[in-house]
C-alpha cells in the first residue's frame, strides 16, 4: 500500500526524482542551483561582469565565458591583451561547478582556484592580483560590498577569486529537454533524437561523457585510436604531472549546451557539432559514423541545452579619483 | 479657488510635473522610455549584445557602450579590431536619443544613422552591412525575430539599426536625485550639491549643458576663451561641413550619468570630474573655479546620476553550419 501510494504520489508529480529508470541511465539530470549566500554571487557577478580585472579595463571574464552565448566565446582560442591569440579553446563556465577540475588539462583544482588564472595570465587580462585588488580597494561601494560578505573590507584575492566562483557555481542549466526525458516526460524528446542517444550510449561516448555534466568527470586521451592532428601545442595533462603517460590527456569538457558552445575540441577544430562527432567517433572510437547515425547524435545533443541563467546585468560601481586607471595601449 | 485647489492637488501628490519651478530651470527631468515596438526593443538588445556584428566575433556595441559601466568604456579612447586604438572618447549610449544629433562631430542623423557606422568601421567592429546581415540571416531564431517585427525574414540593415536604435532609446536614466529635486523634492539634494547647481548656472554652464540631457543640443567650440590643448587630431564639425567657422565644433556631451562615464572631453584627457569642470571653466568660461566651488559643482553634478536600465542580459541564438564563421586574427 505505502509502495502503490508512492507510485501514485510520484506520478502526479510528473518528474520521478530518484526513479531506478534515471539512475539506470549514464546521465543524470542537472538540478537547480541552491546559492548559499546571495550577497557573494551577486558580488561575484560584478566581479565577473567588471573589465576593471584586466590591465586594459576592456576584457572581463565575461569576455571569453559569455553569458549570452553558452559561457563561451564561440571563437576557436580566445583574443587576450593587445589580441593576444590565446593557446587553447575557452571552455564554457556552464555547469563548470561539476567538473572534476578547471582548464582543459585540469590544473587548477576548482573555481575559486581557476578564478584568479586569467586576471594575471599575461596573454589574457595581463593584470596581476595585487592590481587588481588595488582598484577593487579604490571603489567605496566594491568595499561595502565585501565588508558585507567577508566581514571586512580589506580585500584579497582570495576573497575575489571566492566571490568569483560563488556566482559561476549558480550557472548551472537544468530544464533541458532531455532531462525532462529522463524525469519522465517521454515527449519531451522525439524518435531521432532518442535514437541519437541511444546510439550515443551504444557506440560509448557515455564511457567518458556521463554523470549530471556530460563529462567533467575524467581526464582522457585525446586520439586513443588515431592521432588527433592538431596545430595546437598543447600536451594535457602532461604539462600539470610531467608524465609521459599523461601527454594528450585533457579533461572530457560537458556536453551540457553543446549546441551553444562551438567551436570543439581544445584547439576549436571543429567547427560543427556534425564535425566534432565525426572526428570523436574515429579516433576515439574507431567509428566511422554513417550520415544518419550522425545526425541523429547531433540532434540528441541539441537536446542537452538548458535553460540558460536568467541574469539581471550588473550595474557597476564607478572609479575614484584614487582608482588606478586602465593602461589599454602600454 | 481653482488656483487654490490646483496648488493643494499639486502638493498633495509630492511631485509637480510641469510647475512653472521647473520651467524656470535651464535642466528639465528625464521622463520613463515608452516603448512603441516591444518586440523590436527586445531584437535590438540581442543585436547590441552580439559580438557576431564584427569580424572578429568579439566586439560588440556593448563593449564600447557597456551598459555596466554608463554606457561608456570609461578608456580614453575606444579599443577596436586587432586592438586599434580608436581617436576618440566612446560618448555614453544613455540617453543619447535627446542629442541633436549622434558622433562627437554629428555626422549621424540619429541613432539609426549611428548603428550602421561602427559595424563597418575597419578601427571598430571592422566588419561590413552585408557580412553582418548575412551572419543574422543563417540564424532561424534571428530570421523568426525579423520576421515578427518587421514582417519579413529577408533581413537588411535598415532593419538592423532601425532595432538597435529602437532598444537604444530604451536607455533612458530618469529618476535621478537632481530630477527629484526638480520636480519638488527638496530634500533629495543636499545644501553642497544646492550650492554647486546654483554655480552651475550662475557661471554660465547652463548655457551650453542644459535640457533634459544636460548637453547634447548644440555644437559648440572647445576652447573659447584658450584653445584646448589636446594630442587628439579631431577637428569637430570641421570634418562634417567643411567649414572653417565649424573647427573644433564638438556636440555638447550629455552630463546625465557623468560621474559615471569618465574619462572627459572627445579626447578623453580628463581624468576626473574636478579636472573637467576647471578645464570647461577655464578655456570656455574664462573662470578659475576655487576648489570649494569645484567641488560644490563636481558634488551637483553627481546628483545627475540616474536609475541605471535594468536590464536582463539577452541570450543569443547559436550559429548553424552555414553561418559564416568569425575571423579575429585575419
Amino acid at each position: 500500500m505505502i509502495m502503490r501510494a508512492l507510485i501514485i504520489s510520484l506520478l502526479s508529480v510528473g518528474t520521478i526524482a530518484a526513479s531506478p529508470a534515471i539512475a539506470a541511465e549514464p546521465i543524470q539530470p542537472i538540478e537547480a542551483a541552491k546559492p548559499k549566500n546571495e550577497n557573494m554571487v551577486e558580488l561575484g557577478k560584478m566581479l565577473f561582469f567588471d573589465p576593471r580585472l584586466s590591465k586594459s579595463g576592456f576584457i572581463s571574464c565575461n569576455s571569453c565565458h559569455n553569458l549570452s552565448m553558452g559561457g563561451s566565446d564561440n571563437l576557436p582560442s580566445s583574443i587576450g591583451h593587445k589580441w593576444h591569440q590565446g593557446p587553447i579553446n575557452s571552455p564554457t563556465v556552464l555547469n563548470s561547478s561539476m567538473n572534476l577540475a578547471q582548464f582543459w588539462d585540469g590544473r587548477a583544482k576548482d573555481l575559486k582556484d581557476q578564478a584568479g588564472g586569467p586576471i594575471a595570465n599575461p596573454g589574457e587580462m595581463a593584470f596581476s592580483h595585487e592590481l587588481a585588488v588595488g582598484v577593487l580597494q579604490s571603489i567605496p561601494q566594491y568595499r561595502a560590498r565585501f565588508k558585507e560578505v567577508f566581514g571586512s573590507d580589506k580585500i584579497d584575492i582570495g576573497m575575489v577569486t571566492d566571490a568569483i566562483a560563488a556566482f559561476e557555481e549558480t550557472l548551472v542549466t537544468p530544464g533541458s529537454r532531455f532531462d525532462k526525458w529522463l524525469k519522465g516526460d517521454k515527449t519531451a524528446i522525439n524518435q531521432t533524437e532518442l535514437e541519437g542517444y541511444k546510439l550515443f550510449k551504444e557506440t560509448g561516448c557515455t564511457g567518458c561523457h556521463n554523470g549530471a555534466a556530460v563529462g567533467g568527470a575524467s581526464f582522457q586521451k585525446m586520439g586513443v585510436l588515431e592521432p588527433f592532428e592538431t596545430q595546437s601545442k598543447a600536451e594535457g595533462r602532461f604539462a600539470v604531472t610531467g608524465k609521459e603517460e599523461d601527454r594528450m590527456f585533457f579533461k572530457v569538457p560537458t556536453l551540457r549546451n553543446v549546441e551553444l558552445t562551438y567551436p570543439y575540441f581544445h584547439d576549436g577544430s571543429a567547427a560543427t557539432l556534425a564535425d566534432a562527432v565525426n572526428t570523436m567517433g574515429r579516433i576515439q572510437l574507431g567509428r566511422n559514423f554513417t550520415k544518419d547515425e550522425n545526425a541523429k547524435i547531433v540532434a540528441f545533443l541539441k537536446t542537452l541545452t538548458g535553460k540558460q541563467p536568467e541574469l539581471t546585468l550588473p550595474i557597476l560601481p564607478p572609479s575614484t579619483k584614487d582608482t588606478p586607471r586602465p593602461h589599454p595601449f602600454d
